[in-house]
């Protein structure tokens, strides 16, 4: 992680889980980033007790307010971001902030299958939108040539649950909802390779291993630190070659 | 196409386009199903008039109401239909209908991301859920081995577009929404496969080509009828080992 020279991150749905977490180990590193920005739904709440605590000791952590569901909210937050920068750009985007339901192909709903939608996929559509202006701005202003998450990139929380070659665990869980968004956001990414590339900014949908986290409950599972210590890892290796590509916490390419 | 006897079709989005020629091309059949259902939006409307035109020659072709994003539409279509098929099953369903909406990376809106999404795969997975028990009726009273299309079988289809491995015509129509809801539509194919196969349902996704219909209008197009020509003989071709695949109008097997 030495080489990982990131002035500015942020991260979505940051209150808990993966987020949390990758919030911490940024804040801990031997070059902190100058800005943090964690975002969570409700900053003055009970569920933001954590990046309180954090934030009392670690000026260089701003948490902002950001649902991923309300595309007010989310240029709010991009204002708000922008504000602290001033005049630079942010680095790197974490669309982490995810949720899953339990169900199973003949009990799936429609009300779940655009609520997972809605914050899996187009949510990560409309930030990236939004912090689009600051992630050009950041590539622009950087001396490096190519691509790559010190400059200015989009990372995309994935799973390998939305990988359709092979229906991991399908056995233990169906969640066809939580499926059918991850290979949704696997192409958005995708997309985002294609159309951002340009502008200097890299794209990449990550799969963090199964975490101990609210979220992850069954079958065996890493420690959530070991899981966002490889990420930390594996994001400073990557570059042009890798745009559009999904891979996992080691650094492991998984097919579609 | 010799080999292709199917004794009822269900095709949804068939008062246009590919649906239409589908329902055409399955009457004008040497050994024509016993029921070819077509379903639309409005039977009552304008724009089923061509449906109507061929209902007055042809007897075995039911018209049937049903709006894909709305459940109780899709269930009052499942026993509409069950009354028509009395006492047998239906042996194939092609969840044909779906929508595009012009957009880019950068216009995109949560407005069209949730409306395709709801069209192009909610609608799909609710109309399989509905279905189901007929389904299983026809494989159950199929004297057949393994799986067929002629037994029971769900066709979704899907697009070039919902293939991540390329992003194909990026250059010309960016449509991410689309593109998402068709890679999602994958992602729910592959989960029928798996979730149906044990009760003698084929599952597959199928590229009908780049068509000259309403949504088709750009590029090199082949002939709506070449293309449900091709289909109607691939689909016959697919058996057990085809299950959950991605196929093309020529039998081609594409990329996730
Ligand atoms: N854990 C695993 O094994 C695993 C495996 C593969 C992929 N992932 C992916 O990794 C990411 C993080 O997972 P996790 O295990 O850390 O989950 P988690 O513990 O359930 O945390 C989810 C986070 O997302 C936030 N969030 C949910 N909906 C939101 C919305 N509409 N707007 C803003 N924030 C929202 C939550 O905020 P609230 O506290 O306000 O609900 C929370 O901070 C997800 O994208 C998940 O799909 C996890
Ligand atoms: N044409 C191509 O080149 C091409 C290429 C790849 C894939 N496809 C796929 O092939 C399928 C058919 O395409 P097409 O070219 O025939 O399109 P089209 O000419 O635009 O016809 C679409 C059909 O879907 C129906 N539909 C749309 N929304 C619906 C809803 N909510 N409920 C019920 N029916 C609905 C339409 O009914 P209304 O008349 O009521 O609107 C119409 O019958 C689509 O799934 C499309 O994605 C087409």
């Amino acid at each position: 992680m030495a080489g990982f020279n990131v002035r500015s991150v942020l991260v979505t749905g940051a209150n808990r889980g993966i987020g949390l977490e990758l919030v911490k180990q940024f804040l801990e590193k031997s070059n902190p980033p100058e800005w943090v920005f964690a975002t969570c739904r409700d900053p003055e709440g009970e569920r933001a007790q954590q990046l309180k605590n954090l934030a009392s000791r670690h000026p260089n952590l701003a948490i902002v307010a950001l649902e991923a569901t309300d595309p007010a909210s989310i240029k709010a937050a991009a204002t708000r971001v922008e504000e602290h920068l001033k005049s630079s750009g942010l680095n790197l985007l974490i669309n982490n902030a995810g949720i899953v339901r339990p169900s199973t192909l003949e009990s799936e709903t429609p009300e779940d299958m655009s609520l997972v939608y809605a914050t899996n996929v187009t949510g990560p559509l409309l930030v990236s939108q939004a912090f689009l202006p600051l992630l050009k701005k950041a590539a622009q202003g950087s001396p490096q040539p190519g691509l790559s998450c010190s400059k200015a990139a989009i990372v995309n929380m994935s799973s390998e649950c939305g990988s359709i070659t092979n229906l991991i665990a399908w056995e233990l869980v169906q969640v066809v909802s939580y499926r059918c968004s991850k290979a949704a956001l696997n192409m958005l990414t995708k997309c985002q390779s294609l159309g951002y590339e340009g502008d200097g900014i890299l794209s990449i949908a990550v799969h963090p291993g199964w975490v101990q986290t609210d979220m992850g409950r069954a079958g065996r599972l890493s420690p959530l630190g070991l899981s966002v210590q490889g990420i930390l890892n594996v994001l400073p290796t990557l570059s042009k070659k890798d745009n559009g590509a999904f891979v996992n916490w080691e650094g492991k390419v998984l097919p579609w």
